[in-house]
This record gives structure tokens, C-alpha cells and sequence, in this order.
């Protein structure tokens, strides 16, 4: 039997006061990247002990520790990719840990975002006070990946940073090992830095596997990845990401930086990512199950109801980018919550712009699942 | 009987990853800002229910909510201080609530910190691209105050922003609302802001009344405050600060910063504040006579063992800032460790070059704190 147990509407809208607590009675909720599904039992136990026992002082500081050997043995068995206990920083979110990386680490010159991009990303360049240079995938291209003659060109060009995200949100990708490594060379060549955003590994569907960049030969002296469990574990609200960072100069920089750059990860936080990756396996092995059998469920109901929607192979992720500019609506997301009262991720958050576009959440259960594209259809269709 | 319950060694140093479980067994830690006492009861319950219902997802966002509301009951009642709801936005903690504040309100142009300070926020000018001018008190002065005359001239001279920390965290003040007026108008004068660190407002001991900057007319269109459960009630693990905004454009300006600016306070820390604000005064009355006999005892005991100490009057924190330069050491607290086998923090990390002074923290049991001054001062004394 499935560890995965499906949340009601009212434990859904209680567990998750984003996602279905943001969203209006009546809506169903397929946008923000969080899954419908009930917490791993090891998780849950774990934060009521802390709870019981009082643990929300100030967590540990520093590198390696319980947090750095419980992610050190997550990535050697899902992964099969050594990591030293001691590479590993916390922070306190992925996208918090992409910001101090490249505001010690990098040079201060432009950073390449590859397009569409996760939408709070695309601020990175703001606030890290750098310019950002989009690599964009054209929506008619027949696979999303970097390439790597305009990689090159922005480097030369005067890029320092390239932020990798893989897999790719909201691509759907996993990239392989001779696909990283083609970036290495570019990268290498420019003598330019990875940041490599792998909160999605663990979300890795069947059929394929995460390399992580670090993982790829000659990428030490240059690149930093930054993981989390709370992703694939369904933790984001309690704040606990790691960097993974091999390169003991980079490493010394990241913390002998102050502390106002990064102390905010918290302490329960680092309780249940500890728990989620040393006991978090069965669990996760279940999720994906699940996850592959929402995809196909996807692919059936997009051929049934939409069958002009395009939708590259979902590779990792739980959630779909989806090209339905046949159907001729400028903002489907907003034709779907005003006329299907479904609440899709515009695409044009991911990429500024982009018409026709949506992202569709597909962690819920099936009947759900079912609901949300029988509703985006008849909005789509009928309006 | 009182609410408040003295911790174990062996309950401290789980409850307390930094304080204990960064300190080597044997050495009493008396330096980082953490009480030795267990949870509020309200707050173990609020964060139980809440790990069984599987809060994990995202946090709330926006301003005001059950947060906002929360807030302003406990204002009301504690401070006799009116606050909107809506004023309230989440931020992770206090010193990422300033660096937020600054780089998204503050011109461009040097920030005056009153020194000592609290030592993370040393690095504020440096993470907020802005030059920092120190506003000093010198160790002789009678009275921690700010000085009006330099504070009008550093404004003057082109500093933009006043970061307040009242009550003060290291001076263990208390700013009456004339002073805080005599610092409105200089401030006024010049078209400044001021950004308050009030996180240790309930912490003002028996005898004072914290009046906060924002009840002050005349503040609420150039300051901001930062307010936080965490310090009073033991969680800043957790992660959940405020930012109390009562200008219309200042907060349009917060809200609508790139998310990456402020995003990631826990869903767990947001419930933990709502409890302790909603239902913690009981435990926080007892909490604030158990820390006037800690000082009394403190007095009592400096007078004894350390007759040579200077410190001035503590009317709020349980962090004594303590003047021992007329024992002729340049770092008493290294002196305390190595040969009292106790952990003071060091008074230059809140001045730097500043010798001879320590901060101690008396929020623990009326035993470890005479423990605790009976090693520093067979050390000093001795050494």
C-alpha cells in the first residue's frame, strides 16, 4: 500500500495557507509548487519530539554536522554522487541561498538566467545589484535545454554567473550528464561561475535520474549547488535549505561572510530535513510512484479534453508547462479561475511576456486532477 | 506559583542548539541571547496542533491577517499602544526585518548606528551597500543615550536612516517618550528615517514602560518598527518577525519588493508569534519578574564578588552590559573561558576595539547565575 495519503479540502486548506488558503472556496488550487499530499510520518514524529522538547532556540551554525552527513547520505543513495559531510551550509530557502551565493562568490558582472524561469527568480539580478541576462527557450523549440552557442556568446560578452536550475522549473527537465557537461566546457572556458538550483532532484520521475552538476567532472573549483528536501517533501514553510559547496575557498567566503547574510534558516527546519532525508526514503520512493501515475493521468486528460495543448515530456517536477496557444487566450490562467474557477500559474510569471502559457500543478489526487483539466478545458473552450 | 520553569542542562542543550549545544560540556554559557527556561505552554500546544495538522506549506503573505491582528492585541494590551492590524507584515527575523526595511525605504546614503551595538547588525551598512556611521557612547558616560548634537550633525553631514534599537540590546535601556521625542525632531529636521529594532520590548523589567518609537507623534510617515515574539517568549528558531509600517507608501513599497527580498519566514514561527501574542501574557508577567530578581540577585552578587564592576542601571533585556576594565583585562570574557570556565560574550564584538567589557546574560536559574559570577570573578581576579 502507498505511504502517500491524500489530503481533504479542509486538511489541505489548514496545511497549506498558501496554496488552498490563499485561494478562494470553490477554486480548486493547481498553481504554487505544493503537494495535496499528507506529510511523511518520519517528518511529523520528528517535529513533535523537537516540539515536546522544546527545540526553537537558535539552530547550529557552520558546516557539515548531523544536517551535512543526513544530505550526504540522501545524495549517495538516490543520487549514487559522493558528498563530503562538511560541503554543506544551510540557509534558510533555496532561492535565499541562490542570492548569497553569487552576492559572496560572484564577480559583480551580469548573471545568465535561463527562460522561463521560477518566477521569483527573475529577481535575482535586482537584488544581487547585477544585471540579468535571459537565455530564452523558444516555445516552439522541440526540447527545452540551454544552448549552448548563446551560453557562450553571453559569456563572452562579460556573464560571470550562470544560474543553472535543474531539474528544470518549469521546463520539466532533467538534464544528462552529457548535457552538464557541454555546460562545464562553455563555462570552463570563460573561467565563469555555476550556481546550480537542485531543489527538484529528489522530484526526479521514472525513467530517468539526477546528475547533480557537482557531480560532473572538473565542476568543483566553479559551482555550488543549493538543495533542499522541503520540495519533495512537502516542508516549504519551515525553512531549511542547504548549499552544497566542495570548494574549500568558496566555502571559507560563504562563512566568514556576515551573518546578516544568511542566519535565518530555522531551527525546526533543520529538524525535519534531517528527518526527511535520513528516513525519507520509502516515502519518496511512493511519491514518485504516484507522481509518474499523475503524469500519465495528465497526458490522457490533455488528449481527451485538450488535445491541442502541447506539453514537452515531463521529466521531473510535478508540475506541467503546458503551450496552449492554439486555443487562442492571451492569459489561459486567467480564463481558467475567471470562467473554470481553477487557479493555474500564468505562464507569462515565467517568462515576462509569454502569451498562452501556463504551469499545472499535477501533486493532488487523481479526482482532482481529473476536475482541474475538465474545468480548464470548458473554460478554455467555451469563453 | 510562577509560570516559569528552569531548564536542565540536558533540556538546555537540546532546546538550545547554539547557547548549549555549541558550548563544550563543563563551560557555563551566560554570552548568546537565550533564556534557560521552557516554553510557554500556549506556544508547545499551538505548535503541536499544528505539526499534526501537517502545517508545512508556504506561510501567509501580505500584510495584516491573524498575524497582524495578533499583534496588535498584544500591543494594545502590554504597550497601551494603538497599531493597525494591517500595518503588520511578516519578515523572517528582526535583523533581516532592518536590512529589508533600509534597502527597500533608505536613500541611498549613510545609515547611523548607535554603538555599542548588536553585533550582527555591525554588518548592516555592508550588506546594504551603504557606508555606516557610529553614533558612540563612551564607556564613561553616566547615561547610554543618544547624543542629539552628533546625531544632528551625522544627519547633516548626508546619513539618511537612524537605526533605533530600543529598548537597547547592549546599553539594557529603557527611551523614555522625551527622549524619543528629542530624537523625532532632529530626525524631522532633517527628512530622515528611522528603521526601530524593537524586539526586546516586552523584555522591559519592573520599574519601566516601553514607549514605541511609532507612539510618538509625528513618526509614522519617516519610521518603521521591528518587532518579534522570538526574544520575550524563546523561539527565534522559529523565524517570524514583524514590520509595523503605518504609512500607506512605505508598506505598498515592502509589499510589492521582489519576493526574494522577504519571503521566507516560517509557517511555524507565524504560528508560534500568534500563540505567544494571543495567549502568552500570563507566562510573559511571570517571565518579567523572574529576570527583576535576576538583576536583583546580579547587583547583589557584582557587589560582592566584583566590587570593581560598573554597570548601569538594567531596565530592560536579561543581557547586563558590564564595564570591568578596572580589572586590567583587554577581553575579561576570554579570560572568564579559559580560566572560569564560563562563556561571557565579548564587549568588542558590540564595539569593536573596545576593551574590558562583557555582556552577560542572567536568564537562567538563580543558581547557574551565581555560578556564573562566581567563575568570572575567581578568573579575573585570579588570572
Amino acid at each position: 500500500m502507498s505511504l502517500i495519503r491524500d489530503l481533504t479540502e479542509a486538511e489541505a486548506r489548514r496545511a497549506m495557507p498558501m496554496k488552498w488558503g490563499g485561494t478562494e472556496p470553490g477554486v480548486l488550487p493547481a498553481w504554487v509548487a505544493e503537494m495535496d499530499y499528507a506529510l511523511a510520518e518520519p517528518i511529523t514524529a520528528a517535529l513533535h519530539d523537537a516540539v515536546a522538547a522544546g527545540v526553537a532556540g537558535y539552530p547550529w551554525f557552520g558546516a557539515g554536522g548531523p544536517l551535512g552527513k543526513a544530505y550526504a547520505g540522501f545524495a549517495q543513495r538516490q543520487f549514487g554522487q559522493r558528498v563530503d559531510p562538511g560541503w554543506v551550509l544551510p540557509v534558510v530557502d533555496v532561492t535565499a541561498g541562490v542570492r548569497f551565493a553569487i552576492d559572496v562568490l560572484s564577480d559583480p558582472a551580469p548573471v545568465v538566467m535561463p527562460v522561463p524561469a521560477y518566477a521569483p527568480q527573475l529577481a535575482i539580478g535586482e537584488v544581487t545589484g547585477r544585471e540579468q541576462w535571459p537565455l530564452t527557450v523558444h516555445p516552439d523549440a522541440e526540447r527545452a535545454e540551454i544552448d549552448l552557442t548563446q551560453l557562450d556568446l553571453l559569456l563572452a560578452e562579460g556573464a560571470r554567473t550562470l544560474l543553472l536550475t535543474q531539474p528544470h522549473n518549469p521546463w520539466g527537465r532533467v538534464f544528462s550528464r552529457a548535457e552538464l557537461e557541454g555546460i562545464r566546457d562553455v563555462v570552463v572556458r570563460h573561467g565563469a561561475r555555476v550556481v546550480s538550483d537542485e531543489i527538484h532532484a529528489p522530484l526526479v520521475l521514472p525513467g530517468r535520474e539526477h546528475v547533480s552538476y557537482l557531480d560532473v567532472e572538473g565542476t568543483h573549483d566553479h559551482a555550488v549547488a543549493v538543495v533542499a528536501a522541503s520540495k519533495a517533501f512537502g516542508t516549504p514553510g519551515l525553512k531549511c535549505a542547504q548549499l552544497v559547496v566542495p570548494d574549500d575557498d568558496a566555502r571559507t567566503r560563504l562563512l566568514e561572510a556576515p551573518m546578516v547574510r544568511n542566519d535565518s534558516w530555522s531551527t525546526l527546519g533543520v529538524v525535519a530535513a534531517i528527518a526527511a532525508y535520513t528516513d525519507g526514503d520509502a516515502w519518496l520512493a511512493d511519491l514518485r510512484t504516484r507522481l509518474g501515475e499523475q503524469r500519465s493521468l495528465l497526458e490522457q486528460l490533455l488528449a481527451e479534453h485538450l488535445p491541442l495543448a502541447r506539453m514537452r515530456p515531463l521529466e521531473a517536477t510535478y508540475l506541467a508547462w503546458i503551450d496552449l496557444r492554439a486555443y487562442g487566450h492571451g492569459d489561459p490562467a486567467e480564463v481558467a479561475l475567471e470562467h473554470g474557477r481553477v487557479r493555474l500559474a500564468a505562464g507569462h510569471d515565467y517568462q515576462p511576456g509569454l502569451p498562452g502559457h501556463v504551469r499545472l500543478n499535477i501533486a493532488t489526487s487523481p479526482e482532482r486532477l481529473t476536475e482541474v483539466v475538465h474545468r480548464t478545458a470548458h473554460a478554455l473552450t467555451r469563453a
